[in-house]
């Protein structure tokens, strides 16, 4: 009786299987559903926490206004550190960004299929969402004409855009996201780059040029601290000052904070995992094309996303019952028998392929 | 330019000093500015965070369904677990309050002065908020009769009551909050009981018969946790699950959780602490009348509201300069002169009251 209008209304933004956390041996399963890193973050991040749990103050509130972190991401990203502000992960920030930018019934305008929370937390609060659909039977490519047709009939306030998209893959190119910019200065553009460090592409160097740039970033992906929950946005100062404005300072917890800067200390480590993903995405794509598994060629991510074909919930749940786990996105609109399985390492996926084929023979058995 | 109608007029949740955090040698600070506890949490928590950092999986996101955890705060709580949702800090489920019962445009009540997170929060959504205010010159006396009259005039769509109330220490009883929850059953009653480990006063067991009772708490009071960002709500099953459809599931971090459930092992470490608290407070608030200061006497929390007179600044000034902080209020309309004290256990409050009268003397001179 007491829930709001926009809560009762609400689809909410749905997770996938909790299978992983009622396992006993967690050390036996491959998780690739989460587009997790696959690997522990950078050995300093334990040595960090283990330090601060000798001589840190769990019961003091977290520092509220940590400038030595911001400028360490902000040296990273290559932005001031006016143009930093750091939160408890990107999704965090996504209600941050709604709350600070939006208003209710305002229109945003997201590219479809992709990351559905920004979705859920715009329409808890009021705003209206419309999609700009990427289809399967064109292989989930993108039409900058097309979209700008659409920009300019939907009239949206922001543009919510993934790059690279979860979970197609596909890479909008920078020249792209200039040219969005500048056509439709009044639009303000949220590019979430939680993938970026897999493919390079940013438009970081852009945010002092185009204040209708905002971008989201993780620390969940690349870095290995999904557990911690810190992502951090890079926008002009004056929309970094809105969000400050809008944020609760006390949201990032210390070991957050600590396990950050920790990472931030040895970047090679991330470096290094990156490239063993990108080498070991060209063996895995190779490989699922030798067993006729169609996957879609744009893969820019830490994940493909694959046609399983008719049987694949039935594989899925044959994965499960090895402790393997992937997403499936057939009930997504426009993805049908789609499953999308994050890349680990060299090693991890041809362990995921030496039980996958052992499930195979069973179906053409 | 981008900034939201809400955000541009917002008056952002103010937080206090950040000194604490510059100063290298921790181990001097005495910080009673925050209400935090003053000794570390259960060291069952660091036990179990160390077994984490050795065998856990900081690359994977949190549990988003920890059902254990929520049994044990039920059982805590002495509710059912669908009674019960868990947060990223009550500050957190602030926000999820707003976004899943209110609607911009409608009014919230709030018992000021009192904890300025929930008006912010509001605020930046576009509700409305009215203030039934306690008078300093009635020694913040709360009179039910005279704030159902208000909430008749008001007709708010919820009331937000801080229980004890922070910063004036004062309580409402059950039979009060069962009397305002019975005559206006179309308002809903956020109780926040952040405090209530230190007066044991609850309406938990009220939730299944009043669905207009919310409550609000935290781990970052009695419990010790505040660097971890961890809370909770109790209310009806049907508030719960709309709370649930909003909030976020990968919000609350994994070490946040962790903790959590350490802490709630150790119920007698925090009972003892919560003991050593009460008789401290009897001792600091007798010793601060011996030095002619004036102390309200209906201090139900961890804490002590306080008129320093009109040299508070000064004195709260020299106290940062020996490495002690305490909270002023002097900028708070109705607070004119006061500041607020956390108590700690007794040997900490003699020290306090050592370093005050090394202050005071000079004043004195």
């Amino acid at each position: 009786m007491f829930l709001n209008i926009n809560t009762k209304k609400l689809n909410p933004y749905k997770v996938a299987s909790h299978k992983v956390w009622n396992i006993k041996n967690k050390d036996t399963i491959l998780k690739l559903d989460w587009n997790e890193s696959t690997i522990p973050p950078s050995p300093l991040v334990k040595k960090a926490i283990l330090e601060y749990t000798e001589t840190g103050f769990f019961n003091w509130y977290p520092n509220v206004d940590n400038n030595v972190l911001r400028e360490k991401l902000a040296g990273y990203s290559g932005v001031n550190v006016s143009n930093i502000e750091y939160f408890s992960s990107s999704d965090g920030l996504h209600e941050y960004i709604i709350r600070t930018f939006l208003n209710e019934d305002d229109s945003i305008l997201l590219i479809s299929p992709t990351y559905d929370n920004f979705r859920a937390v715009a329409e808890s609060l009021g705003v209206k969402t419309e999609h700009f659909r990427l289809n399967k039977d064109e292989g989930y490519s993108f039409n900058i004409k097309a979209l700008m047709d659409n920009i300019s009939t939907v009239k949206p306030k922001a543009l919510y855009l993934c790059n690279p998209n979860n979970p197609t893959g596909n890479s909008y190119s920078k020249e792209e996201i200039i040219l969005l910019s500048e056509t439709f200065s009044d639009v303000l553009f949220i590019v979430d780059e939680a993938y970026f460090e897999f493919n390079g592409v940013t438009v970081a160097d852009l945010v002092n040029s185009f204040s209708n740039i905002l971008i989201c970033r993780t620390f969940s992906k690349a870095f290995g601290l999904a557990s911690m929950r810190f992502g951090y946005a890079i926008s002009s100062t004056e929309n970094i000052t809105g969000l400050q404005k809008v944020k609760n300072p006390k949201s990032v917890s210390a070991i957050a904070q600590i396990s950050a800067l920790a990472a931030l200390d040895d970047l090679a480590y991330v470096y290094n995992y990156v490239e063993e993903v990108k080498k070991s995405k060209v063996i895995f794509i190779s490989e699922l094309q030798k067993r006729n598994i169609k996957v879609l060629q744009s893969t820019c991510g830490n994940f493909v996303f694959v046609d399983f074909g008719l049987n694949c919930v039935d594989i899925i749940n044959d994965l499960e019952n090895n402790n393997v786990f992937i997403r499936y996105y057939g009930h997504i609109l426009g993805a049908e028998n789609m499953v999308r399985i994050t890349v680990g390492t060299i090693k991890q996926m041809q362990l995921f392929l030496d039980i996958l084929d052992s499930i195979l023979i069973c179906y053409n058995d």
